[in-house]
Order: structure tokens, then C-alpha cells, then sequence
């Protein structure tokens, strides 16, 4: 079936006079997670996973995927023609590469321009342009080729109040228009999801796991333009809007209205607005290209919003506790058995069953967490897909069982379970290795030096003008002390209500420019502090909280600052090796705990407040 | 005198219409430290601080200073007319920023452009022209005022053999070539005089505390030339230079070879070479501008030279460990009386004095250990000017003691002593904070609290890729839990035989990019680990020793690193507080002190022996 889109592509490409057509895993939005609308590149290649580029010419077809996906795209590649380019791998070039040195002088590389952001498609303009060579970024050839093709997404979106947002509307928008004005800027063209949805005070259901509304955003001097599907909005919210001089105009117009735009001066992220905006304005505007404003506002959560942020996590830390001691007890239910299972082959009888004696799996596992939340006011739903991950499969860190993957949980072993939830109230993001009985020595041993150095990294205190390649170091500290490491980095920023990962806050060593994820850390701010270990074939060790960024003492040195974990859920004890921590690593273990008692044992019935209590308890 | 000579300085201005002059702190060649010959701002202004700039119109004259010199150029600048501009006060204007607000259209600044860097040329050259100014950086107006000017230095140069550098001048020059080749450039202009001597393998004496030779240097394909004074070159020298194609030319002759360049593609470093080279070019010259390739290589020392820096710490250490021997007498013979004096009033009769009854003072105190460093084999003189300061002194960071301010030391205070030597093995950089007597409890904290940063630092383990950034909290983290911090960077890097300061390793949380000292910690680097606390108007405490960063495991995760300590000197015990330390700094204190021992105690005699095995002994 791929074989023959591939073909009927290359059939369109010769009719548009294309050499080569680009094909990206990408909304019009430059969005983490893409709808059914936008997978192009499954729908011609046939490879399901959520990353990978398509490039086709006349003679050959190739998909860029990273090590994630390189035995499914395998799989999935099979006898299609199209062959597999292994991001990473020595002596594979970069997609800009390939196509750079592909095309050759008067050829023409195709794409649509909605799908490619304008920094990308204008650093391949300019590579190609120096070969002779030249881009058309007017063709959506897949859209072509896609008779059966789902629909947009065009879900309700609604109001999120003030008793959520803590500032109105007006007031965001006088901000942006503010700095705007500082730039010199008449209109901000604005594409990022969740920078609108904010910005708006809007939520809403067209991305998975991310409550945006798909749209687009032009704020000028006294009104603002959003494009967006009309069938979302009920005359209560187009009021709304309206009386803060937000007119909803269809989603498409941005096109036309960009094209008639006239001679004025745009404030726009090149990172992140599509090139086919960009292409699509008259030589008469002059763009600013630099962060969207939105993006640091967004990032520092006011003080309702904090509030909020901290109730979300309560509601968040009751599920995942009263999760936590059903798991125990099932674990308990097995036996008792003492010893580690050999390597690889759990002890026969010692299989985890649910209370009707049927086996418990890692996609079980998932299901039985969400309803957990399903419990609590207000849950909205995972923000983000649930990895469970058992044994061997917690070393993988981006994995998410599938019926085929999906393993059964035996007595003994490690249990990697990250997971969230949205509420009105905030994003919730939290990581908890469970053991499933008793921890060996080993993993007790990286059980706790993960532990530790996700203390210490929440223990930092710092002066203002820190980022996160400053402190990111304290988390690392006890793996690099025995030539360990995650590769990953430690901590990325989460929206409030909003998308679980966003700049530019973040804890990484390397600065990644791309990335922008190295900002000041500001009072507001909530950031991940997820260290890990990964053992591959054997186990996965991960320990995350969220943490919000406060403001300490100010005195003649600068103002000290200092995080606050959000998240309330106990780290499971029984991996914890007390003699393996300094005193001040107990001491803040303990203090953690003790808040997360105080926090969640109110909302538990008896027993599981007993249970806490023995989770909770004070250590060394 | 000043005034007399702004005058004249205003009637040269007037003759070659030039609206402003500019007169830097600086030589030909950007170095830290400047000859006599190149004093003009200190010829004109009568402000002999070592750092500072004038700026003159024909109705101001204004010297901006930063606030180690607030003091003393308020007073060197009373009765001259030339106002103080006090950098870093709010609502002080930067130098530049000052000219490009004063200069109207039509009018000229006026500077030598042989002492402004391309770069902040270049800089105001831009900002200028946008007014409609302009700049003329032809004359040297200083020196057509300034009959006695000394003579530019000429002192003789010196081979230094490949048992110190470890690497010949001919593979070194093969090197440049190399990085020359890959840039597409034929020509490398190098102006900075330790650079030019690292890549020559020469020394001098011509910048005071720095053995280098004042020359330039461009290296062309087959040759290079050298312009240098001629008289600094014995016939052996010249020859062995000549060997490897080095040509000696006049000093001031590269002003012409740069006019008559042709058409050549040159690197060059635009921070450091001077305007006067990079105006002087034709048209036809294509400019690279990026970092000096030598500055990274002379930075990783080889292995020869690591060898022979280990020699010099040891030399250097047995010299500071019996000026501490010496001090500790001194102390025991003031008596031994209890308590600490009362701040600011040292007890009587509780002075310090030498064996000759003689009070000590803090130049006493440099005069004293610079002859414990004149003792050791091939000392060839101090690395910079020994900072001792005396209580309430040892809180001005950058305090050099002068006959005016030199205090004289009493019992129970903090001396505070920052001293190195130059070795033709290496270059030695050491700040011991020693007790007179007993600390109270205040100091003993603050003592300790600024070890435990020290050492924590220096015990860093870490992935290849790191940066002083990413390691700079290590050394803060004691003083930023309690609210302190100090108002320096944490470390620098330091040649081998050559400058104490150099690039582009350093310890620093907020990256100052114009300082580039922020380069990846390699194999070879030194680097200073110097935190300190200042309390005004009290006493100050640093302790600093230089690190060598070295390879440790190289396994899947990556190349892991950590550093050795070249230093060797105890610190002193009688401020260390062994309960305010972790377990784990107690044995890193000890583990230290124990190599110090080790490694100095051969050279010492038996009762200086007995007095390092306590200084040294195992706290805790």
C-alpha cells in the first residue's frame, strides 16, 4: 500500500516539476503531538510512530526516524521501497544534509510550507539556492493523494475563568501589546497552541493530551484576529472574545489575511510560525524574528495559578498514593517468597494478579492508574501518554506497551511508572519506580543514588540569574561519582493546564541552543527534576517531581531563590538504602515525605492512611 | 600637572579637529598588565590606578574607574578638572555609550587606534556613523605631548627548551597551519604576546610579572615573521628561530607588511588585535574573525608540561608551607593570650613582630615570602603582585598593599594572602587565608564554609563536555545555602610559564561571553578554584589552589573527568571547624593534607617537618 502512495507521489511530483518532496511529522503549529489530520507521513509511508521524516524522489524513498522507533519502522518499512535512515547513527547524514547534497542545480525540492517551520525551510532555501537549486513550499501532495482523509479536528473549546488563569484576558493582552511596543512591533503573529490558549484564557480538545484549540493568532494595535474552526466556540465565548476585541475569523484566512497584510512591522518566533506564513507576506513587512513573548509570561505561573497548580497536585498525589498501596497490595497478595528472581526469569508463582486473580500488565497498570484519577474533581484526562514499564522495558526510556509489548508484572522487580494528569487547576507530570517486594542490593543501591541526586537538585539554593546548566549538576553528581549517567536531560518546563513539556525553563548540562530550554529560572516557574538510570535488557530506575520556583532572601548578595516540590507521593522505601545517603539526604527525604502525609492523608480512608504513614515514615 | 596637560592635550585635538580623544588603559597587544611606555592615561590624568579610561572634549574631561579605585582617583583627580566616572554606580554610562550620546554629526573621536581592539573599534566606528560622526584613530596625541616618555621595554628574550614546553616550535607553527588550512585562511595575525611566545617557544621580561616578549607575530604558509624589538634576539636565538622560518622584522613594522598584504584570507581574533592592524588592511584582505586557534592549545598543557607544573606547585609549596612555619612563630611569639581582640582594635602588646622585634606588616608579609620563593631553584619572580591583606584589607578583593595603607598584623585576626611565582616549569597561583592566633566561632564558620565549596569543587566528577558553568555551584553551594556569596568568578585559567590569567577555561555561574572563559573543560587545562567571603570593614577569606583536570573512566555513558590539586600548601587548620564539614569533606580535607605532606615534607627541616605533620594531620 505505501508502495503505491509512494508511486502516485511521484506521479504528482513530475506533474509539479518536483525532484524531491520533504514530508515532516507536523501540524501547522510546530505542535509536540499531532492530530489525524496531520499524519501525512503515516498515511504515505505506513510507519506509525509519532517521529520520522519522508523524503521521496524519482529514484529513491527514504524515512528518518531516531533509535526509538528503528524496529517498528523496520517492520513497517518492509517491502515498501522506502528505506531506513537511522537518526544517530555513524555516517547517517541529517535530512538538511541529504537533501543539500542531493539536489542538484535547476531541481526543485517540494514541501508544504505549512509543515516545515520558516527557520528550517529557510535554511534549506538558502543551502539549496547556493547549488542552483530552489524549494517550492506551495504543494500539499499528500492532501492530494489523501481521498479518505480525516477531518480537522474541531472540538468545543471553552473559557478557562479567572479563578484558573488569575489574569484577564485585557491584561495579558495589554502585556503583549506592551512588549510589542518595545520591539517596535504593530502585530504578532502568533501559531504556538498553547501561547494562544493562554494568551485567550481559552482551553481546548484538538491535540491529544494537550488542551489547545487549533488556531491562529494575530494581535495588532487595538483588536486581535484569531483563526479558528468557527463550530467551536458558542456565542457565550465569541462574546467574550469579542469584548476583548478578539475576532474569530475561519481557520484557513490566515493565509489571505497574511498576503493583504500590508507594509507593517511583525513580531514572530521563526523557530516556531511555518514557513508558509512567513513566504506568504508581502515584501512590505518587516519582520522582527525573536522568542514569542507569550512564552516567559506563560512559563512564570502567577500566584493563582500556583495555588491552583498545588491543589491539582493534592488531587494528582491521592490517586497516585491510593494507586501506590493497591499495587503494594497486590504485591503482598503474591507472597511473600523472599530472593531476587534470576535475571530475566521471574519466579514462577510469584506472578502479580488483579483481586479476580488475572495477571496485572503494564497496560493494565495504565488503566488502573487513570482510573484512580478518574476519581478525582475535575481530572480531564492523561497529559501525556502513560509509561509502565516493567523490568527490562523501564530501561527504555520513551516506552509505551502496546498489546504486543504489554509484559506481565512478577514479585521482585522494578516497576517505571510516568504518568499525568490535566486538571483545570494545572499539569501534573510524576515518575515513581515501584518495587515489586523486595529490591536486591544492586538495584536498592541505584534505586538510591537516583533518589539522591533528584534531593539534591530540589534542595538547590541560588541566586537569581541561575539556569538550569548551572544546577543541573547537583542531580547528576551521585551517578557521574561512579561513571554513571542519564541521557536525558533532567528537567523541562509544564504548562499550567496546558502542554506537559514547555520552554524555556529547564534542567539540562549541555546547552542545546535549538532547544531554548536554558532560561533564567524565575519565581513561577515549574520545572521537572527527573533523574534516571537506565540498565538496558535488565531494569529502569526514574524518580520526578515537579518543582515551582520561589523567590528566598534578598539581601546585599541578590536575591536567593529556592524550589518547592508540587508533586505529593511517597518514593517507595523499599529501594531506599538509607546507609547509602548523607545526613542531610535523609533529612530532606524525610521532609519530603512528611509534607506528602500531610498533604494526601486527609483525603485516604483508614487503612490507606495507615499504609501512608508506613510509607511516609522517617528514615536512618 | 594634569590639568596643564589636558590643555595641551586639547590643543592637539584642536589642530587635527578631533571633538573627543579616548585614551585606554592598554597596550599594543590587549595584555592585563601595561609597560610604562604605554601609561598615557596615567601620563595625562595623574590616576595611577591599573585600571581606567579618559575621555577628553573641549569642555570635559572624565576618567571612568571601576570601585577598587573609587578612593584613590577621587584624590589623584582633585584640583584637574577631570571628573570621576564611577563604573558600575547607577546611572553611570559605559565609555561607549557616553561617546555615542555626546558626539553630534559631523563631529570626530580621536584615539590610537594601536590601544582599542578591532572589536570595540569596530563597535564605535558603527554606532558613530549612525549619528553622522566619525572616528579617527591615527594619532597617538599622548605621545606627541609626552617628551619623556620612557623607552617601549626591550629586554632579552630567552629560548625555553623542549623539556619544558614538551612540544617543538616546528610541530606547534605545523598545528596553526593545520587549523589555518581548515579555516581557508594563508595568514594568521597574533598580536597576543602569550600566545605569540607559546607558539615560539620564547620567553621575556617585557610586561611586568608576564615573561613575554613585546612582538607580533603573522604566520604565512611557509614563514612567519616576527616583528620585535631586534636587540631583544642574541644570534642563537635568531638562528634557531630562522630554523623553523621565523624572520625577525622591526616591531613596528607589521604596520607596513599589513598595508602591503595583497589579497590574503586572514585569522585573526578581533577582541585582541589592535584597530590600527585591522583598518590598515586593503580592501582586498578577507578577515576571519574567531578565537586565536593557539589560545585552546596553549590552554591544554601536554603532558611534559603538567609533569614539569607538578614540579613548580612543589617548589612553590615548600616555599608558602615555611613562610607559614615562619608566620606560625612569629604568632607564638606574641604570646598566647586568649580571646579575639575586639573588632577593629587589636589588643595591645598582642602585635605581630619579626625576630628583630620589628613590627609585621602586610608589605613586610610579601617582602618575607618573596624571599621563601627566592630560595627555590629557577624562581624567576613574582606572577603578580602578592596581595596581603590584614583584616578589615583582606576584604578588598583586589587590595595591594601600599606604604600608605600598610597595616600592621596583631593576633587573633585573618591574613589573607593571594601570591605565585613564575618557574620556567610553570606558573604558580595560591591564596592561603592563615589565623594569627585563635579565630572565634564567626570566622571559623565562615572559614570552613569556604573550604567545604573549595574542596567540593575540586573533587567534581564529570562528563567530557562540561563546562566551568556547569561546575561553578559545586563551590558556592556552602556559601549560597547560607546567603553569601562572593562577588568574583570562581576560577581562571592559568599558563604555563606564562600569564597567570589566561583562557578560555574558567569557574564562573553566569557566562560573560565577551570574556570567553567558558570553553569545555579538557585534559591538560589549569584552572584556579578560588571562592572567598568579604565582609566589609571585618576581614576576608579565600582559599585557592590550581587544578589540573585530567581523564578518568571512559565507558558508555562517556569520557568521565576529574581534577588533581598542583597546589601544595596546608591550609590553615586553626580556622577549621571539622563539625561543620560533611563526612565526606572532612575526607577530602585529609586526603589533601596528606599528598601535601607527602610531597613537601622531603624538603623541609626536621622541625618544620614536625610543625607540617600537625598542619597536615587528619581532622575529624
Amino acid at each position: 500500500m505505501a508502495a503505491d502512495r509512494i508511486e502516485k507521489l511521484r506521479a504528482k511530483m513530475k506533474e509539479y516539476a518536483i525532484d524531491a518532496y520533504l514530508v515532516p511529522t507536523a501540524d501547522f503549529h510546530g505542535s509536540e503531538y499531532v492530530g489525524d489530520y496531520f499524519k501525512c507521513r503515516q498515511y504515505l509511508s505506513g510507519f506509525t510512530g509519532s517521529a520520522g521524516t519522508l523524503v521521496v524522489t524519482a529514484d529513491m524513498a527514504g524515512l528518518w526516524t531516531d533509535g526509538r522507533y528503528f524496529l517498528q519502522a523496520e517492520a513497517q518499512l518492509k517491502d515498501t521501497g522506502i528505506d531506513l535512515y537511522r537518526m544517530g547513527d555513524e555516517g547517517v547524514p541529517a535530512v538538511t544534509e541529504f537533501l543539500t547534497e542531493r539536489l542538484e542545480s535547476g531541481q526543485r525540492l517540494g514541501f508544504d510550507g505549512r509543515t516545515v517551520d520558516s527557520a528550517t525551510a529557510k535554511e534549506l532555501k538558502e543551502k539549496l539556492e547556493k547549488k542552483g537549486a530552489a524549494i517550492d513550499p506551495t504543494r500539499d501532495l499528500a492532501g492530494e493523494l489523501w481521498t479518505d482523509r480525516p477531518p480537522r479536528s474541531a472540538q468545543p473549546a471553552a473559557l478557562l475563568g479567572e479563578e484558573y488563569t488569575g489574569k484577564s484576558r485585557a491584561q495579558k493582552l495589554l502585556e503583549v501589546r506592551r512588549a510589542m511596543e518595545e520591539k517596535g512591533a504593530d502585530c504578532f503573529i502568533l501559531t504556538a497552541l498553547d501561547d494562544i490558549a493562554w494568551l485567550l484564557n481559552i482551553r481546548g480538545n484538538d491535540v491529544e493530551c494537550n488542551p489547545v484549540v487549533l488556531s491562529y493568532l494575530v494581535v495588532l494595535g487595538e483588536k486581535a484576529l484569531l483563526f479558528a474552526g468557527e463550530s467551536c466556540f458558542d456565542s457565550e465565548m465569541k462574546q467574550a472574545l469579542s469584548a476583548d476585541g478578539v475576532h474569530l475569523l475561519p481557520y484557513n484566512n490566515i493565509y489571505t489575511w497574511i498576503r493583504r497584510m500590508g507594509a507593517r512591522t511583525a513580531l514572530l518566533d521563526g523557530g516556531k510560525v511555518n514557513y508558509a506564513i512567513l513566504a506568504g507576506m508581502p515584501a512590505s513587512v518587516k519582520v522582527i524574528d525573536e522568542a514569542n513573548p507569550t512564552q516567559l509570561m506563560k512559563a512564570v505561573k502567577n500566584p493563582v495559578e500556583v495555588a491552583n497548580i498545588r491543589r491539582a497536585h493534592i488531587k494528582d498525589g491521592v490517586a497516585v498514593t491510593r494507586f501506590m498501596y493497591w499495587l503494594k497490595t497486590r504485591v503482598k497478595a503474591a507472597g511473600t517468597e523472599d530472593g531476587c528472581a534470576p535475571e530475566g526469569q521471574p519466579a514462577a508463582g510469584r506472578m502479580l494478579t488483579d483481586e479476580n486473580g488475572q495477571p496485572l500488565t503494564e497496560l493494565g497498570i495504565a488503566r488502573k492508574l487513570a482510573c484512580f484519577r478518574e476519581e478525582q474533581k475535575h481530572y480531564r484526562g492523561p497529559s501525556f501518554e502513560t509509561i509502565a514499564g516493567f523490568g527490562p522495558h523501564g530501561a527504555v526510556i520513551h516506552y509505551a506497551a502496546t498489546p504486543e509489548t504489554d509484559s506481565t508484572l512478577y514479585a521482585d522487580e522494578l516497576l517505571l511508572v510516568d504518568s499525568g494528569g490535566q486538571y483545570p487547576e494545572g499539569t501534573t507530570d510524576i515518575t515513581r519506580t515501584f518495587v515489586l517486594g523486595k529490591a536486591d542490593e544492586e538495584r536498592k543501591k541505584y534505586f538510591t543514588m537516583v533518589l539522591r541526586g533528584h534531593l539534591n537538585l530540589a534542595a538547590a539554593r541560588f541566586l537569581h540569574g541561575c539556569r538550569g546548566t548551572n544546577l543541573d549538576y547537583l542531580c547528576r553528581q551521585p551517578l557521574w561519582e561512579e561513571g554513571l549517567d542519564y541521557n536525558h536531560g533532567t528537567g523541562h518546563g509544564v504548562g499550567c493546564y496546558l502542554n506537559v513539556h514547555e520552554g524555556p525553563n529547564g534542567f539540562r548540562w549541555k546547552i542545546v541552543p535549538e532547544r531554548r530550554d536554558n532560561a533564567v529560572l524565575e519565581a513561577g516557574m515549574v520545572t521537572s527534576d527527573e533523574p534516571g538510570l537506565y540498565l538496558e535488557g535488565r531494569f529502569g530506575i526514574r524518580h520526578e517531581n515537579l518543582l515551582v520556583c520561589c523567590e528566598g532572601e534578598k539581601n546585599e548578595y541578590g536575591q536567593f531563590m529556592y524550589f518547592e516540590p508540587l508533586t505529593m507521593a511517597p518514593f517507595d522505601l523499599d529501594g531506599v538504602d538509607p546507609a547509602l545517603m548523607s545526613e542531610k539526604e535523609r533529612a530532606l527525604l524525610n521532609a519530603y515525605h512528611q509534607n506528602v502525609y500531610e498533604a494526601i492523608a486527609p483525603y485516604l480512608n483508614e487503612e490507606e492512611r495507615a499504609w501512608l504513614a508506613r510509607a511516609t515514615q522517617s528514615i536512618g
